[in-house]
């Protein structure tokens, strides 16, 4: 018998896979058929639109691209912790379209997609011995980052009926001296709601508990209802806001990895307070240099027509998606999606014959249908379902086709 | 008086910026005399020669970065945790050229550059609850994030006078049943040494200590003296090893944030006690998937006169870095180098007038002759410098000119 030092044996383990959405997804596409190739499997799990044709990111991206590779002035390692000035310039400038202040690039920090802004703000907080409000339901990577770094979590509801509106009571009784920030995502994943800017204002809550707002606005400008975007920063000298971002969705391009976390804060509290020398991580890998020096040309000469082409295929596939959902009696929808790439919707198991959960319900369609969607468990809602519509059109008719099918199938007979 | 749970006021510090070279060099550059632009800053502290136009990256290499973004194949997010499969396959064929078995897929992880691969290595042997035995001197990555994890760090000497290879008693003496792995960095950073097969071969007490060998081989085959690379792999069926690479030295694109994690272990060590399984994070982010998806073309179709030039290049710059140091009294060089892209040379401060140490020069130097030159402290060897000549020729005659007139400018008189 060998002996060896550094078995695993203790069954440890630094990040289970069933933390994420990537790991359960991955678990749920391994219950694929694959005896049944006549049949492609219809992705409805992840928020990824770049394979469809439709969803193709604007040339002037890949220009931009193009000419940072053959310029070859980015070969080099990022220049320095906070990343390319001419791209944490361009973002600034970017934001502050939308905002009542002027952002400077002293404020953007560049990050490997809005994923690597999301484990710098946890580990941040961990660091500082806090504990993390989070919205339920969440996107998983804030919990998982935060289990992985010992940092606190508390859950605040956001509430169906209300369009996923903010349990701003339940914040306040969730509060004490220890916690650190709260998390807004707008547009919302997994809700694919959007807040007014009344609903945003009651932040100013997180003033008097002397919290900070995270804002994740992967999905900013991502809007199709009457709601407009309007970022968390414009209440920035009310309360800091650290914005996390990314041109994954809006420029259909999450492989391209670059990504951003802005501190809008006209004010300076984070300066005050030093938490932003934290920031300046200098072990963490940067975006590379060449996507860094494109970010400039991308971000300030994108039209809008293509932004208003995206805008106007997710509207039509949030409408085919409401519809569709409306047909199948164990699904419930609270709320037409007005924002991101998203829906939730309610399962009744109770209706069907042998389907157990949410999770049951995904591994079955996956297994018997090959549609790919995300049980609410995922997400910290037990027997809901995230449902992504930001597929051809075609492709999300014969993937919600599939699901009524299936539910017709296990439908109890009375 | 504002109240804000989220002060920083404990000191707290995720990664001191002292702790990296990075780090270290930024303290030193902004010791630069901003005043004489007249005469530029001759950089000889980074190992990154890019954006000098002798060591322009080869087109075959842009060529495969711009197919790639221009297929619009590679827009979404990476398909695995391990990274796309073919980029996987193509690294696994390059890297088993030099080996006496054959490596898989399922033997690579893409990386962040090297840097992440160090971070991952880190992580998991922290997460193991093992202590890591490192060279000294040593690329100080692997402290950093080691103390930013809670590892346990013990150094083993490199023997200057011996080629820099490594002291293996003391590694016997320093290891226990605690001790998880040894770092070995061939070429050597900061040593620019090369380590022969019969030298390599001593990681067989890693064998007898039971503990598993990290192989930083980033610099693989940038060697110009007599010694040839040999992978640490060679060995793998002795003992496992850990591959640590990336694309950026040898195709001069650090920039690029390619790099790799693989392991050599045809008996399957790293299975059996499930550490391999620590290896797949759920929670890091990948590189951007069409870097990974011009990885294949890169690895496969580079030809050897590309390699061969940039080798000739370092050959005749080690040479003359090598020269002209002979002519510094106050510095000695005891190897003059045959790899990777540095020479460790010592510094004798009692020479000097006024002249306190390695750290004291380097600031000095920045300051008076806008050259900048790494301390050894950085490295755990005070009064050592590490100089690299992977400069432009000419720069690099400019700059250890320039370090010449500083010692003589500042010799003690007799």
């Amino acid at each position: 018998m060998e002996r060896w030092n550094f078995g695993a044996n203790r069954e440890v383990m630094i990040a289970p896979s069933g933390t994420t959405v990537r790991g359960v997804l991955k678990k749920i596409m391994e219950n694929l058929d694959k005896d049944d190739p006549s049949r492609p499997t219809v992705p409805l799990g992840h928020g990824d639109p770049s394979p469809f044709p439709c969803f193709r990111t604007t040339v002037l991206a890949e220009d931009a691209i193009v000419d940072a590779v053959r310029s070859a002035e980015f070969n080099s390692y990022p220049p320095t912790m906070l990343g390319h000035l001419p791209a944490r310039r361009a973002i600034a400038d970017y934001l502050s379209h939308d905002l009542p202040y002027t952002l400077t690039p002293d404020d953007v920090f560049l990050t490997m997609g809005c994923a690597q802004a999301i484990e710098v703000t946890i580990r941040v907080l961990a660091c500082l011995g806090a504990n993390i409000l989070l919205p339920r339901p969440c996107f998983p990577s804030y919990g998982a980052h935060a289990s992985s770094n010992n940092l606190e979590v508390r859950y605040f509801d956001l509430i169906p009926e209300k369009g996923w509106e903010v349990d701003i009571e339940s914040i306040e009784a969730l509060a004490d001296e220890n916690t650190g920030a709260m998390v807004i995502i707008n547009p919302g994943n997994p809700c694919g709601s959007v807040y007014t800017h009344q609903q945003l204002k009651k932040a100013e809550t997180a003033r008097k508990l002397g919290i900070l707002v995270v804002a994740d606005e992967v999905y900013h400008h991502l809007t199709f209802g009457t709601n407009p975007f309007v970022p968390m920063g414009v209440f920035g000298s009310i309360v800091p806001v650290l914005t996390l971002g990314s041109i994954s969705k809006r420029w259909l391009v999450p492989g391209w990895r670059l990504g951003w976390l802005v501190t809008s804060d006209p004010n300076g509290i984070l300066r005050k307070t030093k938490v932003i020398s934290l920031f300046l991580l200098d072990l963490i890998s940067h975006p590379p240099t060449f996507i860094q020096g494109a970010v400039p040309h991308i971000l300030e000469k994108t039209g809008d027509d293509f932004f208003s082409k995206i805008i106007d295929i997710l509207r039509e596939a949030a409408h085919i998606c409401y519809d569709r959902i409306m047909e199948i009696p164990c699904i419930t929808c609270p709320n037409k999606p007005v924002g991101s790439m998203f829906v939730m919707v309610k399962l009744n198991p109770s209706l069907l014959e042998d389907i157990i959960d949410d999770m049951d319900f995904c591994l079955k369609l996956a297994k018997e249908d090959s549609v790919i969607v995300l049980p609410g468990v995922a997400l910290g809602m037990k027997n809901w379902l995230r449902i992504t519509f930001a597929v051809e059109p075609s492709a999300l008719e014969d993937g919600l086709g599939r699901i009524k099918a299936f539910c017709q199938r296990h439908a109890k007979k009375h």
